[in-house]
Parts: C-alpha cells; structure tokens; sequence
C-alpha cells in the first residue's frame, strides 16, 4: 500500500523523468536535443532520494526527488517530502554565501519536491576517496571556507535580529530530519536499541560500557540540549564526508536536506569526527605495499588545516562583514583592539569545545548506532574492523568528556596519533 | 501626521470604546446593562498602550490596545501594533501552564490589536507596593511557581521538539520589541548614546567608567548574544516587578508583550535585579520613624526564597512532567538516581549564572539607560539617589563579571547585605 503524497506528487522512475524535465525550456536546451538524445540513469546510492543523471548531448543535469519513506528502510519509515524544500532553501543560502562550493541549482518544484541541479563529474564522494588513500590538495581549505562562510553569514554576527529571526521561523519546520539526528546520534547509541548494531561479538563489551557510562551520557544530553537550543548559525546539518564531493581541483558540498539553525560546532564537529573515523580506518585499509602512514599524516593535517582555517576566516569576516546585532562594535576598541580580539578568542573556543564534543557524538554513532561509515565497513576482517573502531569509540568518549581540557586541535590530533601509534 | 495603520484598526479613547465593548455579548453580558450604565476610565500609566478599566453593574474588564508607536514617545517612535497579537498568545500560553497567576483573556481582535481581560482589583503593581515598604506574603511562592511552570512548561523538556520548533517559530516574528531589550538593555547603556541619562553630575564618573570596561562590555555582549541565539524556552521578556500585580492574597503576572523564545535566566535574572535594585533603593525610602531595615530583610529573603523555590519546583516538574527530548530518561538511571540529580543540578547551574548575568544587565540599565525605575526615580534628593544607585551599579557589575564563581543565592544576597550594611 503506498502512503499519502500531497496532490500532484508522482515519484519519476528512469522512464518518466526525461518527460518532465522536457517541459522546462532552459534545462532541455541545457541538455541539447530531446529526450530521444538523453541517456538517463537513477543512480541514488543514498539513504533517502531519487536521484537521476540525465545526459544530453550539451550538457548534463542532476535531478534529485525526495520519496515520501526512507529509500534504505522503505515505506515502514515515512519521511516527509518537504525536506526537498529545506534542502533547495538551504542550498540557496548557501551558494549565495560560498558560491562555487555549492552545486548550482537549476530548478525546483515544490509540488514535485524535485531539485535539478550542476551535474559535478568528474567528482567523487569525498569518503570514497579517503578509503582509496587519495589525496585532495584543495579540500582543507575550501571545507574551512565552506564553514566559515556559511556559518559566519547565517549567525548573529553577519545578520541583523530581524532577519537571523526570520531564517530561525523558515527552518523550523524541519522537525522530522533534526529529529532523525536527535535519535541516531545523541539518544540509541547509549542505549539498548534495535536500530544499533555494530561489530559483534568484538565490541559487545564497548558498547556495554558506553551504555552505563553515566557520566559519558549526561555529557551527551548536554550536547542533545544544545542541538535543540543553540540557534545560532544555519547548518548544513549533516557535514561527513559522504556529503562532499571532490576533484583534486574542486570541493562542492552536497545535500543540506538536514538543514536548521543551530549550534556553530555542529557541522565543524561532525565534519572533524568524520575525519578522525576516517583516520582510525586506516590501518584496516593498509597493505604490503601502501601502510597508509603518508596518508594518515596528510589527515592530520587536513584537520589541524581545516580548523586553523576556518577560524582564521570566521574572525576575517567577523572584522570585515559585521552588519549583525552581536558583539556591538561600539562597545569595542575597533577590530584590532585587544578587547575584540579577546571577545573573539572566547567565541572561537566556545565553538572549539562544542565541536569537540559533537566530533565525539559522530564517532560513537558511527560505530554503535544504525548508520555506520563505508571508512570501517570496508574492512572485511571484523577483528581488525573492531580494532580500529575501538579507538574511533576512546577518541570519542575522550572528545565528549574533556573537550575543555584540549588546549587547542593540536592537542586532538596528537591524541589520535598517540592512539595509533603514528608518532 | 497620523502614521499608517492596517484596516480596520482605529485607537479607541474613553468616549467610543464602550460602543465597541457592547458589541461583544459576552463582554456586555459580564458588565452588565448597558454603555449607559457603565463607566470608562484610561488608565494607561505604562511607556506603549493603551488601557481601559470599564466598570458595569455586574461586573468589570480592563481593555489593552496598542499604539502604532511608544506611548512615552510618541509618533516618532513607531512600534508595531503586532505585539499586541504577541502578548495574547504568550498570555494563552501562561494561563495554560500558571493558571491563577495570569490575568484570564476574554477576547482578542487581531484588526484592533486589542485585548479584552480581566480587570485586577484591588491589585496594584509590585513595584509601588514595594516602595511603600508593603510586605506581600504569597509573592515570593507565587513568583517561585509562575517562573518554574512557564519555564520548565516551555523548555525542550516539557516539550517534544517539533512541538517546541513551532513555538519557537510562532515568537519569531515579535523582533521590534526584541530588539527594544537588545538596545536598551545590552547596548546603549555602554556607550554615549543620547537616549541615556542617569543621575548627573553624581554618576558621571560612574558611567564614564562603565563605558570604559572593556572586560564588563565583553561579559555583556556575551549575555546579549545568549540573548539572541538561547532559545530555551518561552520568556515572558519582560518580568520585572512592574509587571506584577498584588494584594497580599494574590500575585497577577501582566504585560507579556515582549514574550519570544530565549534564555530561561533571562526571565528569572531580571525578576532578580529589579529585586536587588529595589533593596538598594531602601535607603532612599528610610524615614526617622522606619529605617526600613526590616523590609530590607524581607526583600533578602524573597531573593533567596525565589530562587530556591522556582529551582526546586523546576526540577519537581522536570521528574513528574517530562514529555520532551532533552535528557531523555532511558539514558539516566531513574528520576532519583545520581546521574539525573547531578545533570538537574548542572543545568540549574547553568541557569544560575545565566540569570545573575542578566540581573546585573537589568540593575545596569535602569541606571544608565533609558528606562528607570521609580524605586530610585521616587527618591528625591540626587545625593541619596546616587548613593543608592552607585551601589546598583557595583553590584551589577559584579554579578556580570563574577556569576560563574558566586558559590549559590546566600552568596549573591550576603554581596548586597555587605554592600548596604544591614549585617
């Protein structure tokens, strides 16, 4: 039985879409000729969408529809549609802020919840790349752009109340996708679940003891408080490295469908623990010839990179873009002025220790929870699997609880180092 | 030059809201007979409406209607009629939660921005009763449970996240009144701006030092941006004791107007700073006859009493009412297991320090801004009033600066009893 859909909503399949998107003039011409001379291929490996890789004999488009379930889990978890239009609202908040990081968006339908948009090829997912041991020169600081362009651009520093106000009422609405992230990340996992599975029996132990670390849970609880609290800058919500396409030349961010506004540390944290997983993954991915050392260090340095980077720049345009309510420039001695600085120190550590934190909650997740990562499924030995993730789950519990303690990112990565006896 | 306004909206004066009245049965009803019959006063004394106290044979009502601009000021401040469209909402919202303690609403037109409620009688505002030195038994328990019900009955835990997400978004849209506490509060007072005054020549020096604390200006802009970005729960925004209506049975919260989604020591905070500013403001009110040091006494404990009830009836609610997703209960070992008790006891903490921060806020710009309070304004010699308030001021300061190391409440009123001699 198929569930309720709002009027005028049809799912396309690689028969049908060619027909729709023929009725647009600018994305047919786009395209070059007709149908007839288009290749169409579904090619979602998400966990939500549709999504279509249509090819003319111009051009090429990428069409993404959101399905009304969960494509992973199927109709026994409805999803609502709207969601395509947080993420096309989001995707335009974005790419007005850090342009070519963005895909371009073409068009969206609202009665067909249907995005088309740039067709990034060569481009891969980013943790694709990362498992192959491959190296992007470009992505510590396009990532670092990324954040504290959008991140600084949505906060209170860059918009008037009225307007930050105004962006809070818009994203409100998407409940259901912050609550996918309230549950998976900072409720099951430290639990009893039927959603968690991880690498058993190895881990049963681990998990066991994350659920009756009490003071492990209350400092996630706290961390749960500020996601539903913390309205601060809008996110991208779900900022791993599966939502990164790359070239060695090119970072574009994909899929804000997650979006709402929230804490800052949210997406730099979830992108940093992502990275740490990653880097934990490494020696599952080693072989004779390769023993991922290299790249283990080139990961080191695209995290201390990337938080340097970012903050550099969110302090940048904090003293080049002001026109928000925050932070009053009269009641400081001018950009330059030691109380600024000082005011924006305390800022950036807050951010810093809230990161850490929600760097943890990822790591936890992605190990215990329902969603895993293909950086540790991709190890076929479950011995070795579970010896990685036993340190992803250390490192993530040691984020969590002493996020106040690590005096800055070289602090975590040389504790990530020390983990994996890299040094 | 009238400024414009929506149709259908006119302000009513003395001669023609009674016709409009008639025109609701019940109303006409609850006064009984007729215009005729009834009486009309304006009896508005507050800084932005209007308000009517119409009297019948049966019964009476108050009728509160906004102005398209600040009352105090005239045309050349405009102020949005929607406030009014606010305040009934967050009134629904705290009659639903307090019940007794908020005046009942018997109508609301949204085309007149008008609001037809219960007339308090013979209630009068805290503030006046507390500068003749009236003790009012029930307002420290009454205040207590007012606070812990619509805080705690607001919060994520109370309320599921989607639920919360639409109240949120709901108060969004009342930024110009928002912004009136941004300014007035957090910002003017710390900079020359021709909107303040203060106690001249007495406290030059005073608010010319004040201007120039930069670690003070630093610790306020930080509350302001809690302002602005905490949306922890639905604020009345404006809880001082002049929004307060007593008789020595009853305790009336009004005006919430300025009502959003914000920081719960915002509320609690500015209850407590104009509590410590009237304790200041005794001195000034002592005659041969009453030293007041009894009353001073008083206001001591209602402090204390305050704080301790409204924390101890938030955490009763938190372990009997929780229907929301922060600190979800499988994660703690029962409502009386440590873990929970210590995580309550960390967020009241929290809570703590957030509200002596904007205590201090509060007792600041009611000497250096805009806004006074007759607590201090009643007292007549400028040489006394001064000594008071240079004593509001350092208090202020100090509970801004030193929240996070004020042990509990004792800590915060032995600081006045030391800094006013009663000890």
């Amino acid at each position: 039985m198929a569930l309720p859909t709002p009027e005028g909503y049809q799912a396309y399949n690689n028969d049908t879409i060619a027909g729709y998107i023929a009725g647009l003039p600018k994305i047919k011409d786009h395209l070059g000729g007709g149908p007839d001379a288009w290749t169409v291929n579904e090619v979602g490996d998400g966990n939500l969408n549709l999504v279509f890789i249509i090819e003319g004999p111009k051009g090429d488009i990428c069409v993404k529809q959101a399905l009304p379930y969960v494509r992973l889990v199927g109709e026994g978890w409805p999803l609502p549609l709207d969601r395509a239009y947080f993420e096309h609202a989001a995707s335009i908040q974005e790419r007005a802020l850090a342009l070519a990081l963005v895909p371009e968006i073409f068009h969206y339908d609202p009665k067909l919840y249907l995005i088309v948009m740039e067709r990034l090829s060569p481009h891969i997912i980013m943790r694709k790349g990362m498992i192959a041991g491959q190296i992007y020169p470009k992505f510590t600081d396009d990532m670092a752009a990324f954040c504290a362009r959008t991140l600084f651009g949505t906060s209170d520093l860059a918009m008037p109340a009225a307007e930050k106000k105004a962006l809070i009422a818009k994203f409100c609405g998407n409940t259901e996708l912050c609550k996918i992230t309230e549950d998976l990340i900072f409720t099951d996992p430290y639990m009893v679940h039927e959603r968690n599975r991880w690498t058993s029996p190895q881990l049963d132990e681990d998990a066991r003891k994350i659920r009756g670390d009490d003071a492990l849970k209350r400092a996630v609880s706290k961390l749960k408080y500020g996601f539903l609290t913390k309205a601060q800058a809008l996110l991208h919500g779900d900022l791993h490295t599966g939502s990164i396409m790359v070239t060695e030349a090119e970072t574009k961010v994909i899929d804000p469908e997650f979006a709402f506004v929230g804490p800052i540390g949210f997406d730099v944290g979830k992108l940093i623990g992502n990275l740490l997983l990653c880097y934990f993954a490494q020696t599952g991915h080693a072989t004779a010839a390769d023993d991922r050392r290299e790249y283990r260090r080139w990961i080191v340095a695209v995290i201390e990179g990337f938080w340097h980077g970012f903050q550099a720049q969110f302090i940048e345009l904090w003293n080049s873009e002001r026109h928000g309510d925050a932070f009053p420039p009269a009641l400081f001695d001018g950009d330059n002025g030691l109380s600024m600085r000082q005011a924006q120190h305390s800022f950036m550590r807050d951010v810093f220790e809230d990161a850490l934190g929600y760097a943890g909650t990822s790591m936890i997740r992605r190990t215990l929870g329902l969603a895993h990562n293909a950086d540790l499924e991709t190890i076929e030995d479950p011995d070795v699997r579970a010896a990685c993730e036993r340190k992803v789950l250390a490192m993530g519990r040691d984020l969590i609880l002493q996020a106040q303690h690590l005096a800055n990112i070289e602090a975590v990565t040389a504790k990530a180092v020390m983990a994996d006896g890299l040094g």
